[in-house]
């Protein structure tokens, strides 16, 4: 392609909209557009990279036994407003991030974020015994999802090109055995787009819960943290992560004793007002699900982790999804509860009281006295409070021991380029998709989802490989291998010479982008930087005078000067396939 | 792939709902699923086609020049609503046809059916100097489009696949070129495909009104008729066909005269009372556009085609696609209009006259009287009433008289697979798109618009290719190239041999279908002959026994014995790229 005909204009300055690396590069370099807040246009230099990640991701899921389908964007909303056994519907759960439309016969639609409804009907007419199981059925297709805000150019958007894969298997080995394929794929895919991902165990929701894992590529530009030990290499998300609680000291329990605190309006006012270490106190923060106070308790030390939380309340029978912060209106139909000074003493005996194991872990706590201004010392589990469930409710965080292994736990910031997902039974017995299974009885399937965000990729590979004067792409997905530089245009000779080449290497099968503008070295090789193909050729009157060609790696300050009758086959031998 | 693994279940029966051929084989063997009205699902063999599709069609435009690019579904509502110099603005023109939905900050968003706003605004940016054209800009991407009857399964949908180019030049040289590039490209595509195309002259519409040409692939299962003169080659759709009109013999102009008909309802029934051919009556039909009295008038024996009024009337400044016919409500409105037997003669002067040519061929036409139950004799134009635009305002018809060479006309049926349009400076002129002469003056790009459904072709595919047992895929589009069906699958044999000649194909690089289910021979060759790959391969005892395997063409009946050793080679010569 030349230059002076590719679709392209590059901006010298980063648009003031652009927050990220990536949203100010792929700006800058004509890659994409924005037409309305979190949708983008791809231009042909981000087009040529998107085609190239999809080609990847279609390659790998084909190796790894997947059937390629293409699933409709139109979907009725009938199937997402299905009620499961317990829990919210889908259109509950997920609220405005649906985008919901009416067709000319006043039909209830929605756009689809995702595809499991749908793929599960199919997979319930075409899959209906054992023999035709395992089956796992992806797509390359446009998603949609009306975030409350996007961001970072492709990081956050609400029209999104995806990767979902759905497997269906007869049993748990099977699943396994899905699931096990599509994590050594997934890991084959961000290698090849030369992506320095952490895999890390996530959150799986307390419906259906099994294993889930989310690929995160590292950088401070992302959203999510990952809680890593770097002692045994346990990693988790922060909504997933364990930890192991400190234990205090044992001690007799003593007198539980009103004291008056006048002053502290937080934790650590009150342990220093108090000359105790945090820990020796307990935080209690009130939520209500389902009209029922939710009562979460942790050391107060710690943080209450809202889906640890979610899950716990949802395993207990109450509706997750509506699991809020009670609002002091709220609160003040609960007589007992006394903002500020919330205690688990005393409690009503309707609140549901949720408790992390570390108020396990200690004795003659500090706790609130639902009276204002005053708390009482030597609060302790059993004796002077009820705890309705105990468990893990607590947030890891930098410096927490490692669950595993006690190693100190580091956080690490990154952003989610994809999840794998057991599924298990849930939609495959909402939707009734069985099969009949080796026994004569009808079964239902058991089902994986494997997401991949393509344009994630894009950001993220523009994220994790640039350099201050423009992005460095992998060769993997690089829109064009080469950049050849033609610097005075205006010369016959150079011109002759860059024709050629630019021939040739067309012929040989090199993905060649020709600079035949007539523009400064400056501009030329800003530009060239900017754009970041891997290799840049430089034909000029200097190189020509020795018969030569320039050659230098985007990577790499160092050029060195190669013949012009050897180059073709040295670019072909490293830039072809 | 092996047939026991491929997601899939042929049904021997056509399902009631499928109208059409390849709607009812496209069921059958699998390839499609509907998910509701006009919305489908593509399974693995419907997709391996559309992919297929898709791979010829970005060759031929890359080939054609053109750039890749994606750009968004969701689109402001307010790009789709600004009011052109005259007409409608393009959402009032699509009306119900155009999906409309609401963000979740209530922005007014709608489902691009299309994309010339998008682009044009993108070329406004990119392309500011005449150096920076001409530029061809295409993707292969999701369209919606509410049509009122979703039919034919892939043939008229409300969600598919579309090809769209769109070229900005700065000439009308320029746009002639590009033109002429993607009409050639579009032949090659269809060709490639296997399609038997025809090309016509299509309506460009009253606005931008340029060259604009119609691809349809001839078939019952089409919606469009084309005129066609076997004699010239003269080939245009039903809206936009030109015909001879029939010169009546010249004669005095005789005086009005009013005669009794109380029985005819229609032209013919007219004609017949009056025992005079219907060439000597008037016909006229009665409209409204933004509230005026339009009144078409061709002569008795045409029909007044609603394409061609609606350009004259949008031309003459009225709102085009307002144009509607009068309600009985409606018309008494206009005192002097009588339905049943409405006249130009005597007509209220705000009404607007738009005649067929066919009027002036002739004198002393009977018309209506504007009075129950009576006509008017020897109506002449000009002198008994007045014609305000003389146009062609008739549908020609099989047996007219070809305009160009005077052949008999004749009208074939076909699906519109693609269409070429010079858009002109519409949208450049109503989106600000200018870019620098060479003269230094701005000045509108010249725009022109190119389509291709995909899933058009791969309906059309089916319904040119296929006979009474089900598919016959070209090979070019083919979901694989080659079925290999194991005879006798119990047989320790014939399993062995099958198995090493599908890894020996496999590794080839065959695209072969491995039918290794334990099938009758009855089933194993229905469902072949139904999923229809241009190449069936057989194993079995009886072939073993001669060291052999059976082969066969899906298009012939005759099949062949191929020594096994020479087999892979054979297969390779014609059935790998």
């Amino acid at each position: 392609m030349r230059y002076s005909q590719l679709f392209l204009r590059t901006l010298h300055e980063p648009p003031s909209e652009a927050e990220t690396i990536s949203h100010q590069l792929l700006l800058r370099g004509g890659s994409i557009r924005q037409l309305t807040a979190g949708v983008y246009s791809l231009l042909p230099l981000g087009q040529r990279v998107m085609l190239k990640i999809a080609s990847i991701i279609r390659e790998e899921m084909d190796t790894a036994g997947g059937q390629e389908v293409s699933l409709p964007v139109l979907q009725p909303l009938d199937l997402w407003a299905m009620p499961p056994e317990r829990g919210a519907s889908r259109a509950e759960a997920l609220g405005p991030t649906l985008f919901k439309l009416k067709d000319r016969r006043g039909r209830d639609l929605v756009l689809g974020p995702t595809h499991e409804e749908v793929i599960t009907l199919l997979a319930n007419e075409f899959a209906q015994s054992w023999r035709d199981l395992p089956q796992r059925l992806y797509q390359i297709q446009t998603k949609f999802r009306d975030e409350a805000r996007p961001r970072g150019g492709l990081l956050r958007v609400r029209e999104f090109l995806m990767k979902d894969l759905y497997s269906f298997d007869a049993d748990e080995a099977g699943l396994d055995a899905s699931y096990r394929a599509m994590v050594a794929a997934y890991q084959r895919i961000f290698a090849r787009c030369g992506l320095n991902v952490l895999v890390v165990e996530a959150d799986s929701g307390a419906i259906g819960g099994k294993d889930s894992q989310e690929f995160l590529a590292l950088s401070e530009a992302g959203e999510d943290d990952a809680i890593v030990c770097p002692q045994c290499g346990y990693a988790a998300n922060r909504e997933k992560a364990e930890f192991r609680r400190e234990t205090l000291p044992d001690e007799p329990e003593k007198a539980l004793e009103e004291v008056y605190t006048p002053g502290p309006k937080t934790i650590a006012d009150l342990a220093a007002f108090l000359n105790i270490p945090t820990t020796r106190t307990l935080k209690s923060v009130c939520y209500l699900a389902g009209g029922r106070l939710v009562f979460a308790l942790v050391r107060g030390d710690l943080e209450v982790n809202e889906v640890k939380l979610t899950n716990a309340v949802t395993r207990a029978g109450l509706n997750g999804s509506d699991l809020h912060l009670a609002t002091p209106e709220e609160l003040t139909r609960f007589g007992s509860v006394v903002a500020g000074f919330t205690s688990p003493i005393g409690l009503d005996e309707t609140a549901l009281v949720i408790a992390d194991t570390s108020v396990q872990m200690g004795k003659n706590f500090v706790a609130g006295a639902n009276r204002a201004d005053y708390h009482l010392r030597n609060a302790n589990a059993g004796r002077d409070f009820r705890v309705d469930i105990w468990t893990d409710l607590a947030s890891a965080y930098a410096g927490a021991a490692c669950a595993r292994c006690g190693g100190a736990l580091v956080v690490q910031r990154g952003a989610e380029l994809g999840h794998a997902f057991k599924l298990g039974t849930l939609y495959s017995e909402l939707l009734n998709a069985t099969f009949l299974g080796e026994d004569g009885q009808q079964h239902p399937m058991l089902m994986g989802c494997y997401g991949i965000g393509l344009g994630r990729i894009l950001a993220l590979a523009v994220e994790q490989h640039h350099d201050e004067r423009g992005i460095c792409w992998p060769r993997s997905i690089a829109p064009y291998q080469v950049v050849l530089c033609a610097l005075g245009a205006g010369d016959a000779e150079v011109v002759r010479a860059a024709d050629a080449l630019y021939e040739a290497l067309r012929k040989a099968g090199v993905e060649v982008l020709y600079d035949d503008r007539a523009e400064s070295p400056g501009i030329t090789f800003a530009d060239a930087d900017l754009l970041g193909l891997p290799l840049r050729l430089v034909v000029s009157k200097r190189t020509l005078a020795q018969d030569s060609v320039e050659w230098k790696l985007r990577t790499e300050r160092e050029s060195r000067l190669v013949a012009l009758e050897a180059v073709v086959e040295e670019v072909v031998a490293t830039y072809t396939n």
